[in-house]
């Protein structure tokens, strides 16, 4: 679809013909759960895994902690993380362990999608639908996802990992500016520009930076999660289903171009993408580190992991992604 | 160390000595806060890469959810994971989203070692001493670790994974009994009755199977966790110093036998291995499905991920270890 | 309702039955948030005020700790509480902290009905209907209770407190044996054993002693909560709605008879008070203090203050009821 | 002291000279943990109880939610209430549970001084000690408050309430700007402008309204909670010790003036009155619809139950404090 194409006016007429256009319900049985993890298969895996060149590893994980983007919307916070234990405590012997034993210990309350994370299948319906056509009321009730829950991904999400530096390539001084709408031409520029490390195959994971983070970095939250941000246009609903990826990453809050493409809406292209293709999304990734491994030597594939945090139901999940180059 | 050589009733003797001899502090520099991680190099990783040969993944991780051990020991409960957001929610019409968008969100709090997990460097002191020397009111306060928090390991904890399958080896049924004391010639034994892939080398991340987990499965658990269960034998502290490894998970609540090998003791392996050696301990591993694989093709060595969420400042962390083979 | 007249094979029958009844539906109006509150207006709260003869004040609350009786049924944990500072990291100099102040401070993470508690309007349904007949899907989403929201009583629960001792008028060593249902025998034998301070008034906060906290507190929780105990039978349902009592509330967890009196049902006696009658409930209030209070001098009633905690939405609240006599 | 007598530049003086004249250690044995609590006797008690003129209630407390004041400074959130159970769930018929029930339940994350508040005793140290002269590091650990726990106080925290609205006295459209220090001088007038019901006796808990949360509620909270606004001065550290008061409450996030009154200050009137006075401080009441009735009719005076949750070595509590008139 071309971005002039899109009516303003008509985001549900819109996201029902791009629907329409790139379902994959019933594409792996009624009974499926991972969605386009399925094009992530052992062969796919195994070839990555040739992609290892030096060793060298990159976390693309953002911190967890208070100094986070999230602000409140809808009960996201920054995660709160305290401690049970202490090494004061141990030094003040005010903790009863035998021998010489001190210990510190903690816990955390937090959002599973307050940083770095995945989003699962079960955490955006179209229409009342969740991914593979099934009632959203029959999957994800408050005891959480009972079908597609993150932890169905647990074993599945590593293999080939791509990175497209958008803003490198399209941006300035390596950044998108808020508001961008990355459009499948761009994402084909940048594929062009990078070179052939960086074709995308079926079972990729991808990672578009934006380099809003690194902005963010630089110049601070402010009033973000969910103001204004680079991302994926809506018009790439077909590219993100013919491409036969597995997921697709980045380094925003929101994925998709924040405002979105419509007069009035709300993350349309997530309602195209998680229950219609059935596509798992990261957001708030890191990529700056490893963007600027791969513009040093010009190879922008690599080996990614990026596992779930095993939480039975869970739609969302933090994750700390590790790429091996 | 030979286990008949341990005094029951002297384990703040025993540490000591233990410590004495197999003490890494200043070996990578005053500022370090890796460890044992310092053996991880990229050359360990390249080759680590070479091991997938089928491109299958596991992943290692047990469940977060309320089925797990915890009794409330020392606050530590089994993850509360709540929904923000669901799909009954969605199906009522109650969210106020547009153009017919449904979503689920959700949040958790939880232990950071109520379930699959790594021990960072600041989780245990020996009197009052972090890992490399350091004061441990300096390292951890209620702000968490300031030096050396999980997420100084967020980029490293890659590599090649080997698994020891001591259940399958020495227990019977392929489980050891609790109170069950793994020492250095039991480890000796598995690795020579799995064969060459299980030889370990500097910079491993060494897999123990006890089997304590399938009964767990089994059974159910109980008044665990904490309670008795198989796991290394204090004796094993030269073993884990010696070797240069990387890193060590069992599939048990606390790494080490429990009981305890002394008549008072808590957990005194712990306190040579962290903050002397400098040893990164997972626990709570699940390595069943791995360890069936293995069985059946003879290959113990993989290509293994366990990066720890990035929580700044903490001193442990939940983890999806994948390994690939 | 005489207890032999209970069909223990047909709860759904007695339950329709007694809700036919002692249904208050539409008796304050259809907007109506308060239920039996209602009965608590300003005169009586005047006249309990009268009842203060020696100004002793007694808190009714159990302590909120990992010492409590929850067993994680439902996700129901006992509270975690933790430091966000402490007085040994102000020792340790560490907080940052101007001239020589140091602080602690503290959070905490909890079901609002893991100690003492009120049971909001919105936490029990009949056949999809809340309190005053209201859908249960418009007035309790994940958003929490958008109507009856405990937060709407924040200002009335003060007024006539009666403490029923039947543990002591009827029970051995004042305590009833877990399984024994209170009927309204029961209740009007304590009264008269009481004599005439406990009798029951419109708009009264009735206290019910069974002493199975007294028995839980010699001999620990066990796998409680949920499990035996005594309690109100469900043949109390029209003596709670005659009486014109504004709240009840136990010692006990479940507030009604456990296990209760069908063969297969899950707290009956709520669904006929909560949505039908619209009666406030109390549980695992601690009134063994007052007890022996009134005991000593023989007066019953007492001023009565059980403030729940403001909480928007919440369908339960922690609460700390002070009786003042 | 006078404001005047002040000197900016030198808090550390001045804490420690108002600290000599007005500490309260010993005064009540070296075991105390009630500090001023001492004054509130059952006298008191009994005699605040005929105050009750109408019956008429209010709740003195502002709204637990996430509109609230926090802005995550030191951890502090707004609280974050999640449902377990809900009532589109019930409708949608998965809970499982029989004839007809559903529930709704819930659960709560928040830090103890999120909004309503009481400050325990071990919420602010002198120099490393704590209230009556104890090492800060013997009594406030991680593992909480082990002396002077909230929980202590759980009985004793209702009797004679007065209402000073200084904010009406002193200030325009009844509010006073951010940054007003409230004197001595205000005081006397505000009680002496209100007449003799709010006159300060001995175990008196005073409820001081400024206007601020007046203010807030009209024009939203801001980037608050910390930032400036009105608040008692410094100087009145004398009167608070001399008046023999209970406690004493404000609209105010920080009770004292902010800024603070010397150039480089954090919360120097805590430090003089928790410690030193042993006083019980309120944050974040909500007097505003009291404040309205006092004026009606002239009385100031009221019968207050302020309880708070009895959490076990809270230095902290949420509290909805109910004044009955």
């Amino acid at each position: 679809m071309r971005p002039e194409e899109l009516d303003r006016t008509d985001p549900e007429g819109a996201i029902a013909a791009a629907a329409a256009r790139v379902s994959n319900w019933g594409r792996w049985g009624e009974d499926d759960v991972l969605g386009t993890m399925n094009f992530l298969d052992d062969e796919t895996r195994r070839a990555a895994a040739g992609l290892v060149r030096t060793g060298r590893s990159f976390s693309l994980s953002q911190s967890f902690d208070m100094d986070g983007p999230q602000r409140g919307w809808r009960r996201r916070t920054n995660p709160v993380h305290t401690m049970l234990d202490t090494g004061t405590d141990a030094v003040a012997g005010i903790q009863g362990f035998p021998h010489g034993l001190g210990g510190a210990d903690d816990v955390i309350a937090m959002p599973l999608q307050c940083s770095t994370q995945w989003d699962g299948l079960g955490h955006i319906f179209d229409h009342g639908h969740a991914w593979n056509g099934r009632p959203a009321d029959r999957v994800v009730t408050s005891e959480g996802d009972r079908i597609t829950g993150i932890e169905t991904a647990a074993d599945v999400i590593c293999g080939r990992g791509v990175l497209l530096d958008v803003g490198r390539v399209i941006g300035e001084s390596g950044e998108l500016p808020d508001g961008f709408a990355i459009t499948e031409a761009h994402l084909a520029q940048t594929v062009a520009a990078q070179g052939s490390t960086s074709e995308i195959r079926r079972g990729d994971i991808v990672v578009v930076r934006t380099g809003q983070l690194s902005r963010a970095r630089r110049d601070g939250w402010g009033e973000y999660a969910g103001g204004p941000a680079p991302g994926l246009s809506f018009t790439t609903a077909d590219w993100l289903h013919d491409t036969e990826i597995a997921a697709i990453a980045t380094d925003t809050w929101g994925f998709e171009v924040r405002p979105n493409e419509f007069d009035v809406a709300f993350q349309p292209l997530h309602q195209v993408a998680i229950p219609n293709i059935g596509l798992f999304i990261g957001e708030m990734w890191d990529p700056d580190a490893l963007a600027a491994a791969c513009h040093d030597d010009g190879h922008y594939d690599f080996f990614l992991t990026a596992a779930p945090i095993r939480i039975t139901g869970a739609v969302g999940s933090p994750v700390n992604p590790v790429a091996v180059r």
